[in-house]
């Protein structure tokens, strides 16, 4: 039993973590609703798995950086060792792998799990964030490259984002390997150069680190490959014209061998990359099965809340409680119970005043609970049988009975 | 890069955690869905926290088996003890003790957060499941033990359960304390008691290690004290009958300090606790706050999911991808991607071939992937205008213009 002399707990949640209130939680479901509806009307269907991996799985392919320094891995009771997962995709390839000869191609599959990363919290990066991954398995050709930026772009529309207010940047790992190749790096080196272009906006003396790496200065093409070319041809056919070849793009991940691509917010206060994915064919080979050719990209919850934010595109917050049912005195708590009972059957979320508190309070607690409906059952309601429904956003009140309170909420909500 | 001579990793998920195909992730957010709606029905708003907490959360007055044996805890970098949630009441009571002063209570708050456990994974019992939180802050009174009882056999309703098919089983702390009191046991002796009386089903030697606690024989009275008795009179009187007192419950935590309840599967072949809670109104002491009265209970998904299974509750699988496009050559992607943005506009879910395929093929993956909706796109099609929808399901088919596709698939789908 708690010591009264005891050091008393702190109520902070843990270093670099979120805690959601209902109104941090209404706009982060409503972020996950908006990416869930976007991304299954193009046929994508939901996958999950745990946040408790093997810590081998990261190590065979993911940046050395993010499996050494930067991951939660600890070892359990039964020497295992653990990793909470820093990313989704090497958890999408084991399950692919594990069902290959079961699934029929192309996949589409989506997941919004939440993701882990040991790093100092800063605006923008967390500990902990949710972020919707989007892959397609088993098509080599570029219909797969188009469509999923295409998606990525339809995702940004759906959140209300105008295409001047975000942009695509394109490359392709398969020249920047090219141009490397000219250098006459080896594999190993080729990786630190990606991983250093990967940085370059994030260290002041990228120039003099790429030369010293590759023996002379870095020159790239403002020239896109034939590959980039046509994909971006293909996306303007198709109304998507804020994309634009960038060979400076290439993703902080071993992994990608093909297209990759990261979308730019362009406000002048926040100009930088929101999320981004690109082609990785080979990664299902660090299982026991064949090549699966693929592409996808993962876009986290809290750079879009940001880009949300900035250009106002966050909603206000709606509880999900319609009504709120007052009580004149505790005696009618039954009675409020039983007509919460029929309105919840016609689908009103109702909450009951349970407390023996005036009036006046009660209308309070609904408003700060921002519950818009509001009705009080006493003497005269169980009476005449006649409600007094009033909206406490609008102030308007209408008399109804029983059998017509829904009505008026549902006609209420859509008159406004 | 990977050495084709390295061992290859195994596609297997960490022992004891679970992997959500798509057709696993159906039915798991059907039961989460059917949650949602049964508990905001009743007023209740989500919120939600991290998986990671200080450790020291649990520490202060979770069931001590629990914190030290059955939690996955370790030092973070920065030499925090850390530790994944076994259990959501610690976290929300630290939310409210966080902003107890700008609440309104009384105050109905759920979550479906996934919690951890290290214990052996059996029948019902994973390292990690998920599990819907549902509590009252703020309320004394026993109309909020009703309300949360009510609540909980609702949800069990939602699923179709009948009452025949399961059963409420209360009790009472404040009752056990006292007759615990009469044994002259010690706070820490009469926490033992309870810990040994909520594993009676599965001790062979029970009633000895009661008596050798207690110094005698332990006698509970089968009649309900008065507060069990009026909660159960309440309940019935709202058509709620599959309720009876039962002293044997008194459930796993420390923190509980009322009402305590269970909800038991009734079926011969499973007949065991689906999920309980209770009362915990001293619980946010060991913040620097005043006390909170609480109640509130955790359903979990794996057993409720047997019980769902066992009573055969279980929807059938239905994705969230409506129509498959296919093409009668590659070159007729472009066009197809375009009629399904068409489509997707009128909220039908498209997915679009985009492989060199056979068209008997494509059938046979929008079969595989049991997609109901299927047409075609060729040459034909955009000569005529007119596409064939068929019912993958049915076998039934249907001739459209592309301003009537949509109109037809949902048609189909209701008259179904």
């Amino acid at each position: 039993m708690q010591n009264s002399d005891k050091k008393k707990l702190s109520t902070e949640p843990y270093k670099g973590v979120r805690d959601f209130y209902p109104e941090d939680m209404f706009l982060q479901n409503y972020i996950l609703e908006t990416m869930r509806t976007a991304v299954e009307s193009f046929g994508f269907s939901e996958y999950s798995a745990s946040i408790l991996e093997p810590a081998e799985l990261y190590e065979a392919k993911s940046g050395e950086e993010i499996v050494h320094e930067q991951t939660y891995t600890f070892t359990d009771r039964g020497d295992r060792r653990v990793t909470l997962r820093p990313e989704m995709t090497p958890s999408v390839a084991r399950l692919v792998a594990a069902r290959k000869r079961d699934l029929a191609f192309p996949l589409r599959w989506y997941s919004i799990p939440n993701v882990f990363r040991y790093e100092r919290p800063q605006r923008g990066r967390l500990r902990e964030h949710f972020q919707l991954n989007c892959d397609i398995f088993g098509v080599p050709n570029i219909e797969a490259d188009i469509e999923i930026i295409s998606l990525a772009s339809a995702i940004m529309r759906a959140f209300g984002a105008k295409d001047t207010e975000f942009e695509i940047r394109m490359s392709n790992r398969r020249t920047l390997k090219e141009i490397f190749n000219k250098y006459n790096l080896t594999e190993e080196e080729t990786i630190r150069a990606y991983k250093l272009l990967d940085k370059k906006d994030k260290i002041d003396d990228f120039d003099e680190q790429m030369q010293k790496l590759l023996g002379k200065k870095l020159s790239l093409s403002d020239a896109p490959d034939n590959e980039s070319a046509l994909v971006i041809e293909k996306l303007t056919e198709r109304g998507i014209s804020n994309i634009r070849f960038d060979p400076s793009i290439v993703r902080g991940f071993d992994y990608y061998t093909g297209i990759v691509f990261e979308v730019f917010d362009r406000s002048p206060e926040n100009n930088r990359a929101l999320f981004g994915g690109g082609r990785y064919d080979n990664l299902l080979k660090i299982f026991d099965v064949d090549d699966v050719p693929a592409i996808g990209f993962g876009m986290g919850d809290v750079t879009l809340q940001d880009f949300l934010k900035t250009h106002a595109l966050l909603p206000h917050y709606v509880p999900t409680t319609d009504l709120y049912i007052a009580t004149q005195s505790t005696e009618f708590i039954e009675y409020g119970e039983a007509l919460a009972e029929k309105l919840r059957v016609e689908g009103i979320n109702v909450a009951v005043n349970l407390l023996d508190k005036k009036l006046s309070d009660q209308i309070k607690t609904a408003g700060k609970q921002s519950i818009p409906f509001f009705l009080v059952v006493g003497e005269n309601e169980i009476t005449t049988k006649m409600y007094s429904v009033k909206n406490l956003n609008t102030g308007k009140e209408y008399s109804a009975a029983e059998s017509h309170i829904a009505e008026i909420i549902w006609s209420d909500v859509e008159g406004e």
